[in-house]
């Protein structure tokens, strides 16, 4: 295990620790730490051997986000008479990362976190930054804290053995990062080691999450709590894909797909507004094609898209901004008229 | 209406105004700010002339801390579309601070947060330090954050209309606050004033409130999230207290006089254990009885009382570690051993 370096979140630090494999992750909690809860879900659970009374099993998937399993977490804490001092351990991929964080973020006000994410998207994404929610009133993320993990375990490896479409799911927010990165050798390396990377080889797979976690990192010390604009870089994409998914698309499509699809409409609006560099944006939208992404999809039902998009301003008291690029790194926050909206995602 | 000072505690600051009247404050509050949410209780609504549509009534007292109420604000926030700069409003004694403080920390990971507390235990406690809560499986405050408030909005004037029993709670709490203040001008205050606090006159009113306050900040502002050992000052008394009221008094004693009788236990330990001063001691002791508060009181039915310490050992995972006064403001964490415990509580 290597110390990676802390990630420095207003007044709490996050150490980044990178682990070769799971078994030495839990073996070295189990054996430093006195007072431990785990938390997994029904998909991660085979792969912790530990003490059934220790540990709560949340359900898979984005359900698991509620008001029960916090309850449930709450339950077995009080149990184990975990104190401040304990520790819960998230081990699992987003879902089990952001609701065990939402729970210790709470519990006694606040005890010890460690996050262990299992998935590429959770280790390039959920995993750094502090940010935590549960689902109330089915609407995503509703309620939550900002609550950094003491330490985050990133183990490159489990992604080999990620089924393909969780694998794809990763790569759409590790492209974006490469995107906004503040320098172009993470393009670079996407652009040349390809087959490298689709055949998941231990070493690129290594370099690929500390590489795009380090991108994470740099906007995330900047501005902590999204209060500057600077964190808000993170959602490129993520209006155009939340328009996507909640207009009927949400279980067709992949969260990492519908982004890698919405960094794509943001890139060809701001070429209509001769806000992107045409150079950047050309090199970009073909690294998104050669590693599979449909950023071509035209949605249909264009209206019910819009509508979609009119949700998301109406909770948010204003004008929806969306993430621009001027360049490699270079972030601009726009409103953008329909008459840009509908023509780039239909193509017209 | 008048700023008195910024609280600062860690990155957070809460601004801390005195006003005269509770019209004025709300008046103010509805005609500066755009969103606003308010939270009260079946005591305090009577007070607000507000909309139903932005008012959530809590019921009365301590059952209000659920998840029940947590949802019940956040539904009308929702409802009310409130976004991450909105507000909530806090207008109620301690329990609707707490509750109204949590909601307002975790919806949308924290949105604005004002504070009216209209007790004289809220105005001189739950008002300042961002200490928030609710009850989860009857466990008292197991489960909330640390989420100070934006502004806190202090009126002495509103506790010359509450119940003798109210008054005495938060007279409890203050002359706490005498001991552990830097000088001996608040317990020379109270000596010297006692008539006049005790018909209530405004101007002791609001100088018992504000310098009360002043003891408050002191402690937490030098220890904001009670990792120090600082802070626990405040819990002067407490642990006697709390044993107290677990141990089947709960609804006999109001929390001021449990706080003051534990005051008294405390003080009469240092004495056995020759920590505490003899003439500071003494003074205290006849403050605390000279406002009426019983601290001759003789616990009966020992073996109870001991069980109940025992319980709130075991939930702190160690020792517990009683504050205790060498002399004015100065503070030693001690365990004490049960022969002395038994000793002062049943007066041997």
């Amino acid at each position: 295990m290597k110390h990676l370096y802390d990630c420095i979140l207003g007044e709490k630090r996050t150490e980044v620790i990178l682990a070769t494999d799971v078994a030495s992750i839990t073996s070295h909690i189990e054996t430093t730490i006195r007072s431990v809860l785990w938390v997994c879900d029904t998909n991660t659970v085979k792969f912790l051997a530990t003490d059934s009374q220790k540990t709560v099993v949340l359900p898979s998937g984005e359900e698991a986000k509620s008001w029960q399993s916090i309850e449930n977490i709450v339950a077995a804490a009080v149990k184990l008479r975990l104190a401040r001092d304990g520790f819960i351990v998230a081990f699992g991929g987003g879902v089990v990362c952001d609701t065990a964080a939402f729970a210790a973020s709470i519990y006694m006000r606040g005890c010890q976190l460690i996050l262990i994410p299992t998935t590429l998207l959770s280790q390039v994404d959920a995993s750094l930054g502090g940010k935590t929610a549960i689902d109330v009133f089915t609407i995503k993320n509703l309620v939550g804290t900002f609550y950094p993990a003491k330490h985050v375990f990133v183990c490159p490896t489990i992604v080999k053995s990620l089924p393909e479409k969780e694998f794809k799911n990763g790569l759409g927010e590790t492209l974006k990062h490469a995107l906004l990165a503040q320098d172009q050798s993470l393009m670079e390396f996407f652009e040349n080691q390809q087959r490298a990377i689709m055949r998941r080889d231990a070493m690129v797979l290594e370099r690929m999450v500390i590489d795009s976690l380090q991108v994470k990192r740099f906007y995330i010390e900047a501005d902590p709590r999204e209060e500057i604009g600077i964190r808000s870089a993170l959602n490129l994409g993520h209006t155009f894909a939340h328009a996507l998914e909640s207009a009927g698309n949400l279980n067709e499509w992949a969260h990492g797909e519908a982004v890698a699809w919405g960094v794509a409409k943001a890139l060809e609006s701001g070429l209509k507004l001769k806000i992107t560099d045409h150079v950047f944006a050309e090199r970009a939208l073909r690294l998104f094609e050669s590693y599979g992404f449909n950023i071509g999809y035209r949605v249909r039902h264009i209206e019910r898209f819009m509508l979609a998009l009119e949700g998301d301003k109406k909770r948010k008291s204003g004008a929806v901004r969306f993430v621009m690029l001027s360049n490699q790194g270079k972030i601009r926050l726009e409103t953008l008229e329909d008459q840009i909206i509908k023509s780039v995602i239909s193509r017209t």
